[in-house]
């Protein structure tokens, strides 16, 4: 029957239909054969326990509505000749991303030994969660994916950050039932708050109900229709839905709701595009309901498996020692009647490849899930246009964050065109002081405004969302598809996001030893608002633990800065935002803050990432240091600085050497992480047996395990954060934390040995400075003119 | 007029409405007050600079909606002699809820200095946010809460915990249009889907739209409100608006919206107790849409503030400075009528006080706030029920966290009545092994239910949503409110709820320090499907970085244990379920794992936290050994003892100590952390001297961090996970990672001198094995005979 003959007018005609179910129905079989089989990948013999791997892993539940979603994917781009992008939210449902890529071809071009014949399907379904092979789950060794779906939560952010800036691009994102119940997930839905049709491409969410998680029905899968349309139309989408059991009907059913989805999506960006008014439209969203581990088993041993949480991983568990199983496996496999998918050399069959798209199309090959591919460098101005002037060290104040701000806006400026870079916050740009940013672009948003808004665009690129997941999600997609970016994020609650930076770093570490990915930007935080200065909020706000987090992960992937005032920031962030494939965590004040270094210098600095600070210290070259004050991060400095100057005044004859720690890395052994310094540049510049009194911006033992190799470690005293917060005042914070001047002062004096008398009344002194201080601030509630008005020249 | 004169039929009387207004407006004043004064608290004199507090700190523009809803829910409870508790979402208005405080009494009881007179009032100005006074947020400090608030989105988590199996308890919510933007808070609105109206109270979400966050207009509050309308339906609630910005207005359609949302709460509970049909109802929900900074400043500077993000911290920012701004703080403070609202002395006028409610009943003053006083201890059975018979060490095999399960569901089975031990866990009870629990108690649910399903309960007590951060809010709210419980959960994924648990630790710590805060139970992490079995799931899925995050905070609060066989987990568990005020995280596998010690000596180990294993070990009395194999971990002491097997084998001169780590702070300095050992206890355990190969569960240089002040510690050499992840075999995750038993054996031969010729076969025996791993698992996909076969007695 024609398509014309059918009286209901369904979209396929009975050929397209065959077609469509031959690519289904390959790729399912292609799903199974992953999990199950070591060889006899087409059955030509019967099967038989040696054909089944010894370690039966990898997630079937998913896979045969991948596979759909797959092959109606390939449907459309190639009838409509789309520029297409899928994020596979169940990405555990490795198998069938897989098998797709290897049908299109686009699997045996990235891994040519995986050839598209008998013995490549034979290698690609031993590779399978196999020692030495591939992931059981979408990872980066994936071809076309950007998204590894291991931990759920966040496709829809990524697919939106994706479609940014792109918009001639279509980015479909199925969104497991499971993932749908977490909170970056939920909160993600609205980002079509933030999606220009006009500068955007489309995402296309498709809702994927199979029912059920790991061993518990899912929440959006039990409610009521009506109650679920509701829930997505709140979301500002309007539903498709495709529900269904049988194959035939399914495919029908899919068919009409991607070309309604598409034809509203067109009608959208066409009409925004033509100058329409600017209105938020709402985007289609198909909900597919579907059996979990659809086409599987329907029972094992007397218990129902298809439709329900038994099918989440391997039905049939034990096929190698179990003859029913095995029987039951075989069934499986032949219902799908690989002898007319694939041909006698095990090639996918014409009629399997009719909806397969050519070239970079295909889902597998689009460069746009490779973006390094696309990356271009970014544009940075000159860093002296916004340079701050030092004539002496510690004579002038700045709040570097703001100073960024003009170079961020210079970025942006220089972006205009290109669109290639976005600046992403919880609702801190300002906070944060970067708002000169405004002044070149404003702050996308597309839902309501009134008079009293400022800096809002339809068409901006700073992004704000008062959600720390979606920020992150929108930014990593965005990177990984060729753009830049930088996210500014109160220091405290970027733990918010440490999962996911965890996965980002493995992604990037996984990327980096694939010959094909090429490298892509760098995933680029500026913590400011940080533990020190919480003056507003306190306790809850102070966390410097971010730095602690990600120095964990794989030392090729993660870099850390400590920028010690402006112009060192301004350097830190012009080499970051340069970098590939790094993520990079750069601290940074937002208050007032000397000013130490000029341009020039806090480039020598920061090439060197740690150095003494001639000027601040009294050591001559005639002997060496009798101490080592070191410091990293600004208010640390700035102790540091004043205790120098203390000790300067009170004991002259003390020689003491000031080491600033830019890249916290650097303290690291060589062997342990490429930045990190020899051992006898780290004995030149701390002294193998001096004592040094380390002023850390964080927790004070993460130094420790930074250089607990070092010579002189045990000479080593780290003052830093040991969660003695509140909502005080900035030097009571240093002073409750030990890190303040006084303190380190009288560190210096209990560590160096034969001070003498002089040294015991300098240490009163100090002591009763700090007295001094709880009776000021109780009774003033402002810290003492002596702190408040100190510099360094002074 | 009398309310029967109205012919609109308001709810409120004129004089009820009066006295609502006058409390509103005290409570007002009085947040107004904290944020800027000093002194002339009741505004007896003319305002002068020299009244203004220094540093002007604090939040404004959230703080008259909550003193309305706050003043609304006296009005109710007292009405209806409701016993309620309300989180407070926008925690930074802590001004707001102090001033409810001191208003109804509960502030001045607790704190018996700042009394409930003009004396008082003034210390409640001065110490806000003040030097030595009180944080600016709701916090462990303000009577009658729960929750902080100053990281967003767990308000409603928070509240359904507090809810559940609290029959007779309303717990409000009010949930800002900043915090509605995150994630947690977005996934918690199906937190419904699991609310029993039979056993658990219920929750009165109070949405407040005022607009606008730090900086941004909020994405619920630029929704059309039919949109939002099909958001919250969608989220399964009734909405009831509240909108306006004329005071008298907004108190008649607030009373309204809360009567009847409190007739339907009724409604609900009674048809549900009575035994009416099991079906989900729809709770009510208010959006309360009033301006930010609402009765604020207009404007400022001839800015708009009231109504827009510059009401959000300090309105008037230069009051000492700029005499306009005094000015206008007069006039604001004086619109409020403080003489109408205090008397003489500087109390609360009657008319003020005519909502309030008694005692208990008042929201500073619920014992449901503080939940020690509720708490009752957990009935845990005789552990003997439990524990598996060990005859000799590694003969036998259990999975640990299976027969927790057994343990688990005796306490579910010994509180079916009391109710007050809850399960939570993000779709994995079955997966982690847990699941004997069902026997005693099912999964809540309340959604609909088919054929296939099992164990689900409308009155269940295992709590199952994929979101950890659900489960730990839940929990959270469970525990703060006076009961028990246990989040069981991936060990990788538990990063998700880092920042929650960075806050649930912060609240820890400060309640501790207040007399009047009685203890909580403690929260319990069981970290299982950890980083070295990931056999389905791969590198994503490998993160033992928790302990870590964890152990970074408060040392009086977090716990860590390892333990390492099945009887150690169920003494550890006994332990930490007795335990208050602590967050004790347990990590523990699932997998089988050999059982090391009976249950009496796993006491003895338990309680030591660390200790010798003689039996493993070579080293006799007459003389110390040569080096010491410490482990901590199952699967590290499981690779410990097979080195330990293969050094009495192959070496049979050396002197082996085996010590295992149950307790990971036993490390830390007795300084440092409770459970620290003193140095000369260390110094016993792990030899001053001798070389120790520390197998360690997670990344090696946190034992180093733990350690680095030890005496021994430059010998101590340490092996753990170092990102080298992937889906492959358990023994080639140990492998890959240097943790392997062979590896082990190499590092001593390595490290003790002397040992000649034969250990230098030895070590290229076991570089051979390792050789010989990785071509068998290339071959075969699983571990070789005597990797898989390996028993200690063997």
């Amino acid at each position: 029957m024609r398509k014309d003959e059918h009286p209901d007018g369904v979209p396929l005609t009975d050929e397209e239909l065959s077609a469509l179910d031959a690519h289904w129905r390959a790729a399912n079989y292609l799903s199974v054969g992953q999990i199950y089989l070591m060889d006899n990948p087409l059955l030509r013999k019967p099967l038989e326990a040696a054909h089944i791997k010894p370690r039966l892993l990898g997630h079937w539940g998913t896979s045969p509505g991948l596979n759909l979603v797959y092959t109606h994917l390939n449907r459309v781009i190639r009838r409509r000749g789309l520029d297409a992008l899928c994020i596979w939210g169940p990405g555990h449902g490795g198998p069938a991303v897989l098998a797709n890529s290897w049908l299109e071809g686009s699997y045996s071009e990235t891994y040519p030994d995986v050839s598209r014949d008998e013995e490549g399907m034979s290698r690609l379904f031993r590779q399978f969660s196999f020692p030495g092979g591939v992931p059981s789950h979408v990872a980066a060794e994936t071809p076309g994916s950007i998204h590894e779906g291991g931990e759920l939560g966040y496709s829809l952010s990524h697919a939106y950050g994706a479609a940014l800036d792109n918009p001639d691009l279509l980015v479909a994102c199925v969104i497991g039932d499971g993932e749908a119940e977490t909170g970056p997930l939920a909160a993600s839905w609205h980002s079509n708050k933030f999606l220009d049709p006009v500068h955007d491409g489309a995402v296309l969410p498709v809702l994927h109900l199979n029912g059920y998680k790991i061993a518990n029905p899912a929440v959006l899968a039990r409610l009521p229709e009506a109650e679920l349309d509701e829930l997505l139309r709140g979301y500002g989408h309007d539903p498709l839905h495709v529900t269904g059991d049988d194959p035939h009907q399914v495919h029908q059913a899919m068919a009409a709701a991607m070309d309604t989805a598409l034809d509203a999506i067109r009608g959208i960006q066409q009409a925004a595009r033509e100058g329409g008014p600017a209105r938020r439209p709402r985007w289609p969203v198909i909900v597919l309901r579907t059996p979990k581990g659809w086409t599987g088993p329907q029972t094992v041993d007397g218990l129902p498996v298809e439709g329900t949480w038994r099918a989440h991983q391997v039905p049939l568990a034990a096929v190698r020692d179990n003859p029913d199983h095995l029987a039951q496996l075989e069934a499986w496999l032949r219902s799908y009647r690989p002898e007319e998918l694939f041909d006698d050399q095990g090639r996918p069959r014409a009629e399997v490849l009719a909806c397969v798209p050519q070239d970079r199309q295909r889902l597998g090959a689009t460069p746009h899930a490779n973006g390094g591919l696309l990356v271009r460098d970014l544009p940075i101005p000159a860093l002296e246009r916004f340079a701050v002037p030092v004539e002496e060290p510690g004579s002038t104040l700045h709040e570097p964050t703001r100073v960024l701000g003009d170079l961020v806006e210079g970025v942006m400026a220089a972006t205009a065109d290109r669109r290639d870079f976005r600046l992403v916050g919880p609702d801190e740009t300002a906070s944060n002081r970067l708002q000169a940013v405004y002044a070149a672009s404003g702050k996308a948003w597309q839902a309501q405004t009134t008079s009293t808004d400022e800096h809002l665009d339809r068409h901006g690129r700073v992004m704000e969302i008062l959600s720390e997941h979606t920020c992150q999600g929108w930014l990593e997609g965005y990177l990984l598809t060729g753009r830049h970016g930088l996210f500014s994020c109160y220091e405290a609650f970027v733990h918010i996001v440490d999962s996911m930076v965890n996965q980002h770093i493995k992604w990037l570490r996984t990327s980096r030893a694939l010959h094909w990915r090429a490298p892509v930007a760098s995933l680029n935080y500026l913590l400011t608002s940080h533990v020190w200065r919480q003056d507003h909020n306190g306790f809850s706000h102070q966390d410097p633990g971010f730095v602690d987090h990600v120095l964990n992960k794989s030392p090729e992937v993660v870099r850390v800065y400590l920028p010690p005032d402006t112009n060192t920031l301004l350097c830190v962030a012009d080499h970051v935002l340069r970098s590939r494939d790094y993520v990079n965590v750069v601290v940074a004040g937002k208050q007032p803050c000397f000013d130490w270094l000029t341009l020039d210098e806090a480039r020598v600095h920061c090439a060197r990432g740690a150095g003494v600070w001639e000027w601040a210290g009294t050591e001559d070259s005639t002997r060496e240091p009798d101490v080592v004050l070191a410091c990293a991060g600004d208010v640390p400095t700035h102790e540091t600085l004043a205790a120098a100057g203390l000790l300067r005044r009170h004991l002259p004859g003390l020689a003491v050497r000031v080491v600033n720690v830019v890249d916290m890395t650097r303290l690291m052994p060589q062997d342990a992480h490429p930045h990190g310094m020899a051992d006898s540049e780290f004995d030149a510049l701390f002294t193998p047996d001096k004592p040094v009194i380390f002023a850390y911006h964080g927790y004070p033992w993460l130094v420790h395990r930074l250089a607990y190799r070092r010579t002189g470690h045990a000479n080593l005293h780290v003052r830093g954060y040991k969660e003695m917060g509140t909502t005080t005042t900035p030097f009571d914070m240093v002073v409750r934390n030990d890190l303040d001047r006084y303190r380190l002062v009288m560190d210096v004096i209990d560590r160096v040995p034969g001070l003498g008398a002089r040294a015991v009344g300098v240490r009163q002194a100090m002591a009763d400075a700090r007295t001094r201080h709880h009776a000021y601030i109780r009774e003033h509630g402002t810290d003492m003119p002596e702190i408040a008005d100190w510099t360094w020249s002074g």
